[in-house]
């Protein structure tokens, strides 16, 4: 608190603007925001120091790779609030901050004009002029040299003479000469008042005791990708075609074709290292095992190896390199799943007892939810006194991942692990590999959700998986695009995961499958579907819970991998909007519209020239209609003038006009519109 | 940016909790809050770690003359939000922070309900527990001595012994000897779920890898006075019964009687140094002056002397202190009146031309705000290169002012001088004198008085005067008690000032003065009026401007001093009523009420069992009436149940019931009621 500036601090004491409020700024400038290379920053602070003069601000930035900083000046835009923006250009980091003086030439110049408009006579004024101006010609290179002039009525007069010149210094030194040139006052006078001399004070600024902002900001520049994705999830065991038989990664290459044809760039992989056998569990989760049975992927490790190997029967490191090799042909790329827990049979399990929690009788704690047991896991223990070796491991572990070719990893139940080990692994593996990008599946509380976006996370999953009203799902995206929220968080939508067979959706309806996948891929630039399951509208849960029943968590599926249907052609088309449409391809550019039903969704997302009105029948049983408000001012269109728009999932076109206007939505048709508005 | 924990710091790997978004704080601890003694300092702050572990937060908090932080158990509110508060109870500096951390014992605790109901055998974990209580022994006090019993079965086996004990300790080790003890099975699991763990789990904590928040958060507290004054300004000047006589403090001395018995616990007084000749105003501020006219208070400095001295027409230094003796027997205090500029006649301009601008023929620069010119003012240029000297002269200033007894200080146009300068001088001088009070006259634009606020002004002139709707006065209050400014700005509300004659009440009329005082005096425990003048309803302005003709600004007044009207009553009464009522005593306990009228507001002022509804008819032109919708849930008042509300300005008792009530409010009666509810 209350830090005063030392009286011996001599630029404190003349220093007279405060800089304060800036925004974007996260928690005091302690995480950094996030940006795909294109985005424009715009930074804004309250800027103001006492009395009455006129003030300059500059937007200072860099890139890690820059050593100075670039400057955009900041104008004033409301009430002391100043904004400037930059375009973070390259992936990387950049920070960002601020310089804000007292600016007496333009503070002069002001005066001038209001004396002149007064009729009063100026000459003292031009004088003082004339002394800004010397400034400006020594900051613009030209040296100057002042000479003693001996002593006139007991006063040194000293005389400023240029060493180089430029065209710059040249203009600057012919004003210099005219503003303290008597016999030319009325070119002096128009000279002073002109933009001649307020674009040299603003080229060679005086910054006299500038002040400088306490912080540095950061914006953390990812890959496109990371703002911009379309996730596919399936088990690679559950690839084959043939009933019985293990699923290989060739067997998932087979499958890439249909998959990236459906427009989905990430396919992510559950985990694919040796699953332990110790306590391994049975089909839908039994504590008993049959024999063949092949366990949880997530119960990682056996005398195979551990979080650096890989499950055999999926094939070799090899195999799983030329996995990530054809998939790149295909534009597609191979997320691994990261989840820290082992098998009794993991090999840190013997070499490294110390990084698991032991009983009172030496034994190792097995995972529990009390009264739950889960003798199959044994969980990590962060809390060890050899913390140190465990990060590096881990770190190590996610460096092999990444010499395979591997550069975006889905972390399972990061909120389980502190929060301080997740940001060191992620600068220290971005310091290798600046490409990576970790997506978090954390579902818990809200805070604990934002930490971990805020300490690095690329992406995270979100409750849009559980928010399924117009209400609701209004309130939850403007708290992810209009709170501070949309600085650091990017959220990742998926109507269905492994994990969660939403109640939503356990009727198997489909309308309901339509509207669910369609609100994810419109409201999120990044999405994702848990494939095959999602595709077949699989629906059947396990009994009262949010899973599914015959789980491939726990058993080997066979799916039918040539099944079109309503839904894969919606995905299809989606899918290629979105890459068509720029608009599609970011979330936070949303603007909800009014609609005079309670079931009835408008958005429009505009990127640029590209404007999409998103109109969907949030009630899956019932036929909706409803009159939408479009914002025309927002779009710059004139209450009289007819606009189209174009329905781009039926090719139907409309003619609109005004704010008001009609639309009818049957679910069991199609209930959505994506509108392109064309004017 | 991105501070990431260093590896080789080990506690910053263990540690798992993260606090953050502390409540209150300004500018990230950048400025203390303002408390008064007594004042309840209520502290939230988003805490959470990882995982599902119980958590133990703690309040720290400690006066300046305290060495070791007083700690108080914080409570988890809701979302991961925890609060607790602490009660500033003597002036000075507070400061407070929060420790958090992982609470293993209250986990294990959790933990064992669960297993417990679940029939589940515990002897594991009641050893667990053991090791617990090992812990809570040692820090009780009861030293272990560790003794090696030599190897059975390969383990080396401790045994503590403890080498003090007290009631605790002996307790505990009982608690530990029992979970044990496998014979006493049933006893040990009844102790593990008992209340006696808990507490003692609280009262010893493990504190392990605890997290401290990174900023130690200020509170400044001030006298009561600080929170709690009723302003009086007069010109000693023009304090005299004779017409023609200039004033003396004698004279003042004779009115304190009478305006302390209207209520006044402050007499403001503007500058009474000696005024200069040079470029002297006159009457209405006209730039030539007439022979013998008296100048301008604010026009400062003469070879008499300058801030320090004392204009001898008025007194000696010995009468001004007089006054202040005599004023403090009535219990007023006097407040001077800093206002940072010199006549060309001021010593300074002498002795320290260099802390003033000169112009490029060396004179020194006069004051001007183009096009106009203020020839009898040198304003002080704080951006002199001897700007360490200057301070320190003003410092000393303060300190003599000091010595004569004054302890508040009204400054004038503080937002004309660096808010370094303030930061600084109010912190050296409250060193020295922790009871001196700042009031900060700045009229100007939103951010710069509140920058003055947060750097140590103990009030601040606000809005008010020209906040005359129900709208504007409600939407005001709302940014004064509810935003951030609750913390850090105390209004202090004047209806006029001798500065500022208001249009709204230039027509002079009656109602109108009534219900502008009125509000003053109710909406904010701290207020002023610029005494003989707003008594005696002076309202003729100078032609198309905020201020008053023939102001005493410029020459002597003779005023009547013993007048009374219907104005002075109200204020005779109302000042009782202030000094009778804790609810008018503080700003930010005001609620307002919905009334279904435009005119009338309606505002409850509760303090502990105190409570006010007070109404006011803001149209002071015609009989307003509606019904105001009562917050009787607040009140804990049930809807069926009567209540008697009081009025204290006219003696009349009324019965209501529940939530809506009739008022009705003739401005040419008496345009407000001032409840005390009654249950």
């Amino acid at each position: 608190m209350n830090v005063l500036p030392a009286l011996s601090d001599q630029k404190s004491g003349q220093s007279r603007v405060v800089i304060e409020h800036v925004s974007p700024e996260i928690d005091g400038g302690r995480f950094p925001i996030k940006a795909i290379p294109g985005d424009v920053i715009a930074v804004e602070a309250d800027i103001f120091a006492d009395g009455h003069d006129y003030l300059s601000a500059r937007l200072l930035y860099k890139h890690s790779h820059d050593t100075a900083w670039i400057e955009m000046a900041m104008t004033l835009i409301v009430n002391d609030r100043w904004g400037a923006s930059f375009i973070a250009e390259k992936e990387g980091k950049y920070t960002y901050t601020i310089d804000a003086w007292v600016d007496h030439p333009a503070s002069w110049q002001h005066e001038i004009h209001l004396k002149v408009a007064d009729g009063q006579i100026i000459t003292s004024e031009l004088l003082a002029g004339a002394k800004y101006l010397d400034g400006m010609i020594e900051r613009a290179g030209g040296r100057i040299e002042v000479k003693e002039e001996g002593k006139k009525g007991g006063k040194s007069k000293k005389k400023a003479e240029p060493v180089e010149e430029s065209v710059d210094v040249r203009a600057l030194l012919e004003m210099a000469a005219l503003f303290r040139d008597e016999s030319r006052y009325d070119e002096a006078v128009s000279v002073a008042e002109s933009d001649q001399f307020t674009f040299y004070a603003n080229r060679y600024p005086e910054r006299q005791h500038v002040s400088r902002y306490a912080a540095e900001l950061g914006v953390e520049v990812d890959r496109a990708r990371a703002g911009f994705s379309t996730w596919y999830c399936l088990f690679p065991r559950s690839a084959s075609r043939q009933e019985g038989i293990h699923g290989t990664f060739k067997d998932v290459e087979a499958l890439l074709p249909r998959i990236s044809g459906m427009g989905f760039d990430v396919l992510y992989l559950p985990p694919i290292h040796p699953i332990g056998t110790s306590h391994r569990k049975g089909k839908n989760n039994s504590v008993t095992c049959q024999p063949g049975e092949p366990g949880v992927p997530y119960g990682i490790g056996s005398p195979e190896g551990g979080h650096d190997a890989i499950h055999s029967e999926l094939g070799t490191v090899d195999d799983f390199k030329h996995l990530i090799a054809i998939a790149a042909n295909y534009g597609m790329e191979v997320a691994m799943d990261l989840a820290i827990q082992c098998s009794p049979d993991h090999p840190w399990a013997t070499e490294h007892p110390e990084w698991f929690k032991k009983r009172p009788d030496g034994t190792i704690q097995y995972a529990e939810n009390p009264p739950k047991k889960y003798q199959d896991i044994y969980p990590v223990y962060f809390e060890t006194e050899d913390w140190e070796n465990l990060w590096n491991e881990l770190k190590r572990t996610l460096l092999v991942w990444a010499s395979w070719g591997v550069r975006i990893v889905r972390v399972d139940n990061p909120h389980t692990k502190p929060f301080g080990f997740w940001e060191w692994v992620i600068a220290e593996v971005k310091q290798e590999y600046p490409d990576m990008l970790f997506l978090a599946e954390a579902f818990t509380r809200p805070k604990v959700m934002q930490q971990l976006g805020k300490l690095g996370y690329a992406q995270s999953y979100t409750y849009y998986t559980w928010r399924n009203s117009k209400y609701e799902l209004e309130q939850y995206m403007t708290e992810l695009t209009q709170t501070e929220m949309k600085y650091y968080y990017r959220p990742n939508f998926w109507p269905t995961t492994h994990d969660i067979n939403p109640y939503s959706l356990q009727g198997g309806h489909e309308p309901q499958f339509l509207i669910r996948y369609f609100l994810a891929a419109t409201l999120s630039s990044n999405y994702g579907i848990y494939g095959p399951s999602f595709e077949l509208m699989e629906h059947v849960p396990f009994p009262n819970k949010e899973e599914y029943l015959n789980s491939e968590k726990y058993e080997i599926r066979l799916w039918d991998w040539d099944k079109t249907n309503k839904l894969t052609y919606l995905i299809t088309l989606v899918n290629r909007i979105r890459h068509e449409n720029k608009a599609l391809q970011a979330t936070n550019n949303i603007t909800f519209c009014q609609v005079n039903d309670d079931a009835i969704m408008a958005y429009l997302k505009v990127s640029g020239d590209n404007r999409l009105l998103i109109v969907v029948n949030t009630d899956a049983y019932n036929r909706r209609a409803g009159v939408i408000q479009v914002p025309i001012w927002q779009l710059n269109i004139h209450p009289e003038q007819s606009y189209g728009v174009h329905d781009l999932l039926t090719g139907a076109y409309y003619t609109w006009q005004g704010e008001q206007n009609y639309v009818e939505l049957d679910p069991y048709a199609l209930p959505m519109h994506l509108f392109k508005i064309e004017v």
